[in-house]
């Protein structure tokens, strides 16, 4: 545990937030409001990497924050001491924990813009304080989920394989995201740290160093598979620390044959120079030396579109090892999830709906409780789009659904003999958990499994169909008609002063 | 403590790194080499963002890492359970320790391509096996206190906050990102959890959510700032709910008359519309209230371009948050380090220089000990440039120095009159860590005098002048020498088979 110049210890992650909650907070507790009921949604407005879908990755990471969310002694006295807040208000914080009802996708789900992801309802003071950290968690694991997925569209069923823990944004980043990585579609990652953790399977071979450590590189192979033939483990090279195709490849195949170990030699990695024209004049190389099954991997930069490009050019690339793009989401660094408020409890205890105008009309919210369905058409068993309706409605029993377009509403369409799957399942009841997290392969195979209800359209990297997240009517009526409320009052205060 | 399915507690880092480091490991430890001494410098090609300098962050978590380096029981279990090691090895990991020396560059130093941030000397073992971690800490933190220091070159001495937790790559980047935003140059974060632990000063006021859970901003208003006069604290509305000029500043400033509270006024907050123009207006209109003094916080997606962009319109802002594109380095999320070894230990327990050839030039390493000096001109107190020289080489007793470019040559200068200040310092010498890192405002005030030494040429943002960082006679002689050397080798290699 690491003390800071002040002695508090680092043990909680309940100040793991925005200030601004913890003073929020404060003026709900000293107006007495803080155990009114609130209901938030998290959502992004806009689809990531110019793509027609996103994967959702994150649920694990938040069960586990707020099963444990609390203020520790050390938290309460940094509060009091640096930053002077009252006993009284620490004494309330000391109480705290989450009581409230989640309600979620689960990971692996497609999520589009504007439908919410999870649902959290508690008291204003809980469903508050947790915000910044769920959008914390979401905002990355999602966008690298959503990244992997994007690879994986265009490598096929080649061996992926996620690298990046060296370039991740610190340790959290690289240990989560090579989760979210295997989620979206990656095989495994380097990290050993998420195998042990998440179960993930763990791959890697050997770095430039081994080569220049034994200063040679014959030499190098030659112990380095003489080590994995006694363990009788496979054997990739990386062929590329001298000269890939004057002395990389001459030296695998020689230490290959040397020690006749053909049944081991899984391949060879490329890292750098042109991996197009390597790959190509490496294949001929093992194919004229008889190991045509060996693989040929490559790393080095790489992306969905690079990958594509080397693609077009003819390369020989059989497993694809990607760092840097995939943990970083390098195109797309934030995903811009937020996290709202959409009902609170009014002064006679009613739940009433609230919405936030702005000056960026994309910015304006869904006020309510509601809903959020998927709309299968039964016959082909795709997806029609997803329906957003208040809590009480009950599309999976009407005969026929009216959707339309939330902005544009001419564009409309009715679907008949579908069905209307509810998307969110219950994460935690009144504080309690209720939710058991799939294996971490299960949660892949869920994900792969979804994107097969979505037509190809919506599925492409670049310039993909937009997919329908609808407003019921009576969803989109009560939107309208707060709009137009608040509206009308902003116009009364201008008056008055 | 989070179980994993296989019950393996996530209870230690050493696994916080990549496979193919347990397997090179091994083999040094099969062929009982991993006990020779080698060494490892940490370094990046490339200078990020297109500027001119970078600010070196990360040593704190560097220390922390290493001093708590080894492998846990549950660790060693997974690896022989899952992976397959066998116990000689494992027993082999289980002593290991980090028991070798390094030096670097001091936290708030300025860095440039190609010269080593910090320098690793130990068992080929132990310096393998940390590497992955120190790139990933280095990477990121260095990123952020370099775009932190980009953001406050453009807002002069204009209060600076790091608000971007909850777009951050999970929490680990909001902790310690925040913290090396703050050694770039920012005032204050709003991860209260940043406070706590390295003594950050946090910043913030409140939310959307306040205003539209107590349902009527002018309510909101009141009972925040009632909370913050009974506890003497400034207030910093954030007007733009509903409206901001329509409503928001209208609401404030009769909050503020009717509370007494001028001198708690400290400010507003727009964030979202077009903020050059809303600042204009809210501007006029807190002056023409009496309020000359409040100041106009803004927020939303801001970086060093968009900022530039809104001074250039006048807009009149007095203190910026910046949120997505500082924390995630949105337009260049990962900073290219590299660790490479350097020297090795020979059979006869001589230390020798290797290199590392590659398809791609850049990607060419300097062999051998080094150290690298600045060179600052005792006339104008400004640094001439960088230098590496050989271990052994005393710049700082030569009168005059020849610096001359690493590639073009022919661009050289001799430098009379200067002093050759060593950049590195002793962290652990043998395993014993010697240096106590400084607090965290002491690090960003020598961030900023070191900013100082640097002519502007070198500090712009965009197209800035290239700072020299320039080879000694020797050492360069010395890299050329194993150029060739291994050229023939590997041409030898090729004629062979």
């Amino acid at each position: 545990m690491e003390q800071t110049r002040n002695n508090y210890a680092d043990d909680g992650l309940a100040l793991h937030t925005d200030l601004y909650q913890v003073n929020m907070v404060e003026t709900y507790w000293a107006e007495g409001i803080s155990g009114r009921r609130a209901v938030f949604e998290l959502f992004f407005r806009k689809l990531p990497f110019g793509g027609g879908y996103a994967i959702f990755a994150g649920l694990q990471r938040i069960i586990e924050y707020v099963r444990e969310f609390g203020f520790t002694a050390s938290d309460l006295a940094y509060l009091q001491e640096e930053l002077g807040y009252e006993e009284d208000y620490l004494a309330f914080l000391k109480e705290l924990r989450f009581t409230g009802t989640i309600t979620a996708m689960r990971e692996g789900e497609l999520v589009f813009g504007n439908e919410a992801i999870l649902r959290v309802e508690g008291t204003l003071a809980e469903a508050q304080f947790i915000e910044t950290a769920l959008l914390n968690i979401v905002n990355y694991q999602t966008l690298i989920a959503t990244k992997a997925s994007r690879i994986r569209n265009v490598v096929g069923n080649a061996p992926l394989l996620e690298f990046g823990t060296r370039r991740a944004h610190e340790f959290d980043a690289a240990l989560w995201g090579s989760r979210a990585a295997i989620i979206g579609g990656c095989d495994a990652t380097s990290n050993v740290r998420s195998g042990k953790r998440f179960g993930a399977k763990v791959s890697g071979t050997h770095a430039h160093a081994m080569v220049q450590a034994m200063r040679d590189e014959y030499e190098a192979f030659l112990r380095y598979a003489r080590r994995q033939k006694e363990m009788n483990r496979k054997c990739v090279f990386l062929i590329d620390t001298y000269d890939t195709l004057k002395s990389g490849i001459h030296h695998a195949i020689r230490v290959v044959k040397e020690l006749g170990i053909k049944h081991l030699f899984e391949g060879v990695r490329l890292d750098s120079g042109d991996l197009a024209y390597l790959s190509k004049e490496v294949r001929k190389l093992l194919n004229k030396a008889g190991f045509n099954e060996t693989k040929i991997y490559a790393s080095n930069d790489l992306d969905e579109y690079t990958i594509m490009n080397l693609q077009a050019q003819g390369a020989v690339i059989d497993a694809w090892g990607i760092g840097t793009k995939l943990i970083t989401a390098y195109d797309q660094p934030a995903l811009g999830a937020v996290y709202k408020i959409v009902a609170i409890e009014d002064d006679a205890g009613n739940m009433v709906d609230t919405i936030k105008i702005s000056g960026n009309p994309e910015k304006v919210t869904t006020p309510g409780m509601k809903k959020l369905y998927r709309i299968i058409n039964l016959v082909n068993h795709r997806s029609e789009g997803d329906y957003i309706a208040l809590e009480e409605e009950k599309p999976q029993e009407e005969g026929r659904l009216k959707m339309f377009h939330p902005v544009y509403t001419y564009i409309s369409k009715f679907v008949t003999n579908y069905e209307a799957r509810e998307l969110h399942t219950p994460i935690f009841a009144e504080g309690k958990l209720l939710y058991e997290t799939p294996e971490l392969y299960e949660i892949q195979a869920y994900a792969k499994t979804n994107l097969e209800l979505l037509w190809d359209e919506y599925k492409r990297n670049q310039n993909p169909e937009a997919y329908p997240v609808d407003l019921s009517q009576r969803c989109w009526d009560n939107k309208m008609k707060l709009i137009q409320a608040m509206k009308e009052k902003a116009e009364g205060v201008k008056k008055e002063t």
